[in-house]
């Protein structure tokens, strides 16, 4: 299925690698990262998901492919600036949130919308909201949203 | 200035009653209401600002102006579906967020991508989160957005 | 009733004289002029409807209201770069469009998309449209989006 | 390079057999066809790009991946409805507009407001307008994009 990673675009070096280790999971169990395309935890997501082979998506807020970060398989350019984090929860069966601040929690906002499962990892606190998991470990995270959305198709 | 009161779109009716206060206080300090269009908080506020002789606009996910509720002064379409959001915030000076859910959590998350202060009325639990401050009334709301958003130009 | 009028952001001396035209005679038959925000067509048209007492909506492709010519009364930021002329359309229930280059062909496209009548004026040679009138003169233009939205509300 | 194909969502037979010849000659010089993602021009193109082992993306109005054609190997869902169509244009390098009504003219006016050299085949007329050429053949149409957009990287 296809991974939403969302969270900051500039994070720590502790965050970065737990991202990196979500996105390798992803991977290694066949799913798709999509995610928005820059740096930070989406950089760090897509390098662990090509490191094992796996497959991403950036949905970019600008207009230029060349902005995506070197991990990115597939850029999609919208023009649409933040209302492009719509898009980024919607082309994922399931959301993995890291860290991040306003952007992040529109992100989460609309996972809730959409329907989606979401596995937070030291993310933005939420009080308690529908299918939403705050999770110690990215292996956690990852069999979370799995259980959560097993009936979503491959690509 | 502009001030969007965010919510749920089918609340209980200590929440509507909530809402109508807010947009009341809001008209009569001379506040033009931006809101989602439609009903529960949005239609509530817009009553309060109208009853006091405010001004509201609704920014409608759909593509038909009838949508809006009658309360609307100008109703904006845009099409774009809970895309929209990112909108309903960007067009205020200021956000107060009154109960809801997820599209509310999404429009507090815009309120930070956007820098808006933005005052919770038994809104979701977001933990700490910058310019953001849980009130208890109506009137405790719309003095802190007042205060934080002292720059704002009017429309 | 609302006509959104669409064309070139910078344009000659006559075309932005014939675009004060068309607003003025918008506002003086009681409609209410939609545009992009910005300059040329969009401005002289405002110019004209508030010159007649008339109503301005500029729903604009930036953050930022300020964006918004002098002679808007009611600004619309959106943040969305070119996908607003969707919204732009959208917002009227005919469109008058004049001179102007590709994002105007975008519009008189969303025209049709939309159903809107639309009367241009020295604009893109477009073949034959359903509900397009190529016209010689503003009151032309004005008289034939009468005629054919004759069925539209009033705001 | 990746090439969006745009058209009518219904059309004749021979307006089919057309975009899938285009979709064709594309994959078989190495280009990647991004689309809308739905039926008619949309499906024939990407019909004959998988036919000579191409790769395709839709860019859907809706929120729904299932509403792909079964040609598409990469579905994009943006909710956005018809203001996708700014996002189908921006995410190739060129267009390819066949046959088509009022869409198929946002999406050529897009063409020009994003500097996308333009081939069309039996579509829109549109005057004479920058970087378009009217095409006879799906080959004139592919060596016309090639020869235009010779700068853009592949994916």
């Amino acid at each position: 299925m296809r991974v939403s990673v969302i969270g900051g675009g500039v994070v720590s070096e502790p965050v970065e690698s737990l991202a990196e280790t979500v996105g390798r999971e992803l991977a290694q169990r066949g799913h798709t990262v999509v995610c928005g395309g820059l740096g930070g935890v989406m950089e760090a997501a897509c390098r662990g998901a090509k490191d094992a082979g796996g497959t991403t998506f950036g949905i970019l807020p600008g207009e230029d492919r060349a902005d995506a970060n070197e991990f990115i398989d597939h850029a999609i350019v919208t023009g649409l600036g933040h209302a492009r984090n719509a898009l980024v929860v919607l082309n994922g069966d399931a959301v993995v949130a890291i860290d991040g601040a306003g952007g992040t929690l529109s992100e989460i906002g609309f996972g809730r919308v959409f329907d989606r499962p979401i596995a937070g990892l030291r993310t933005q606190q939420v009080g308690s909201l529908d299918r939403f998991k705050s999770c110690e470990t990215a292996v956690e995270a990852v069999e979370f949203v799995e259980a959560e959305a097993s009936g979503a198709t491959s690509e």
